[in-house]
């Protein structure tokens, strides 16, 4: 603050009490043994003098300022808004401050963010990092720094970790394709390292009853790639009928193009998508989608975050179950 | 952190020079002075050692935290989210961190988030307030507490802020409608005293050619409000040609309702909004709405948050001007 800041001191003078007195009321410490009279004297003068307890001070006294760090890939995009709503409510019930970060999916821009979020000296991290982060993981773990892994995890690095069981939520919306009589389905994914999205392939994919072909997607040139895929296709002699769309950013981008192309949904193409977006109620046709539990995600984050801090010995690594939402696009007439 | 942390003197101990030389060296002081190979010695072993610069300890020093606090009504929300991402880039160039809080559109806990700012000693704050908050902004200006208005401002208290020209954006909306050929429009609007959205409504019914109804929406009732108003217009004998939603989330609900209700869009029905949504881009007409420049809003925010830090005499009230983006939901054919 631009201002001189209100000190214990200058509210003892004001009041004619000493510091350490001041300093007790104010902690809610001696209750009972100081006059109700006095202690609110000196409450009152602390809200006159814009007093407020130096959370920084007491920081070096405790070691911990109270804060987490929450790296996200990129805070506009909404699963990631979603997730920082609902992790900056729990922290706030724990009295934990939460400060913001997105990686735009680069390394060196992670470790960046990393490396301010400690300087600021966090009591601990929540991270949802890019491919290729292994080193990261590693580095935190031999400094003995308490973080939780959000959403994307490392097999070849143990670590704490919330996410949700993308093989199983990826099998049951392709198993719900083949129930509605879909027989020749095209998934569409991304390109990438990303274990938690290949798990999303892998999930669909490995039917033994499933004759699929696969669309992969470059992050970075999701519009583009979604409409090579569909063009490829479209003019092939076997004739797909239904896509899987394993993110909400591909779905939407599918969605646009097979309007422009006149393909209609369910009755020329059967579509489910992996999360949701407010796009889907406004489009003709319902879309079928995979439901993360993101309260349930954010929610357990921090837990592990709060007890990572008060021991980091522990590791736990939860996957949570999503759920298939059935609404009109995989209901072939 | 859990473990013990990093001291200079530990540092200096492990390469045999004093505490001192340890500190010019970390803090890039007394470059050429000393020797490149103790320089970088030094600087081996604090990477060795895990150790992090303070912040802590060097805000006790210099008064300054570098963080901010950026209040929004709700991080979850579209366009928070958006506004969200542009301040953490912007605020990052600067080197401020950012702390987050989402108010839920009370007055109370936008209190409780700003006390637990103060007490985190944030060089300045960045608020979207929620209606009702004119105390919170006297209250900020007469402790000098360095603090930017975002997109909600307050005419009675003069304050630092950054807005669109909500007036004017409106105006050019209905505009937009009655060259249009529509002549009995409909504005579906929130029933607030939030001065940014009444200027909304202002600017759409102060036309003196506009043969306009009003439909009022409750924050928390958006649904329910936004379908008994279109039921109450779509049974009344003036038959309403055109609709305009002064926000996206009402021109979601609005959309849904109409949809349900088989009301074609241009054909039966204009229809033009206040701010952007993926969700437009999926419906099958393509919407027409007012683009507000969150970049802007978001960059002249963090710049003036700095220079209230650096001179806190100084109020700059900003009104950027939105731009109307026409598609095919206002082309009567």
């Amino acid at each position: 603050m631009a201002q001189k800041k209100t000190s214990l001191k200058d509210i003892a003078t004001k009041v004619g009490v000493s510091t350490a007195l001041v300093s007790y009321v104010l902690n809610g410490k001696m209750k009972g043994r100081i006059s109700e009279e006095v202690a609110n004297r000196i409450k009152q003068v602390a809200k006159e003098l814009n007093y407020h307890p130096n959370q920084i001070a007491r920081s070096l006294k405790t070691n911990k300022t109270n804060s987490i760090g929450l790296l996200l890939a990129d805070i506009s995009n909404p699963f990631s808004s979603q997730i920082a709503r609902i992790v900056e409510n729990e922290a706030d019930k724990m009295g934990y401050a939460v400060i913001i970060g997105s990686s735009d999916e680069s390394v060196e821009k992670s470790e960046k963010i990393i490396e301010v979020f400690l300087n600021r000296q966090v009591d601990g991290l929540i991270l949802s990092l890019p491919e290729k982060s292994e080193q990261i993981v590693a580095d935190l773990k031999s400094k003995d720094i308490p973080f939780v892994l959000l959403d994307r995890y490392f097999p070849s690095v143990a670590a704490n970790s919330v996410a949700i069981d993308n093989f199983s939520a990826s099998e049951s919306a392709v198993n719900h394709l083949l129930s509605n009589n879909y027989n020749n389905i095209c998934i569409i994914s991304y390109d990438t390292e990303l274990v938690h999205l290949n798990e999303r392939l892998r999930g669909a994919t490995e039917q033994k009853e499933i004759n699929s072909t696969v669309g992969k997607v470059r992050l970075g040139h999701i519009q583009e790639d979604v409409e090579c895929a569909i063009d490829k296709f479209l003019n092939t002699e076997q004739s797909i009928d239904a896509i899987f769309f394993t993110s909400n950013l591909l779905t939407i981008s599918g969605l646009k193009y097979l309007n422009k192309k006149k393909v209609i949904i369910p009755e020329d193409m059967g579509v489910i998508a992996f999360d949701k977006t407010d796009a889907f109620d406004l489009f003709y046709t319902s879309i079928s989608y995979v439901n993360q539990p993101l309260n349930k995600l954010g929610r357990e984050a921090v837990r592990l975050m709060h007890q990572a801090i008060n021991d980091n010995t522990k590791r736990e690594q939860i996957f949570l179950l999503a759920e298939l939402i059935v609404r009109d696009s995989t209901s072939r007439k």
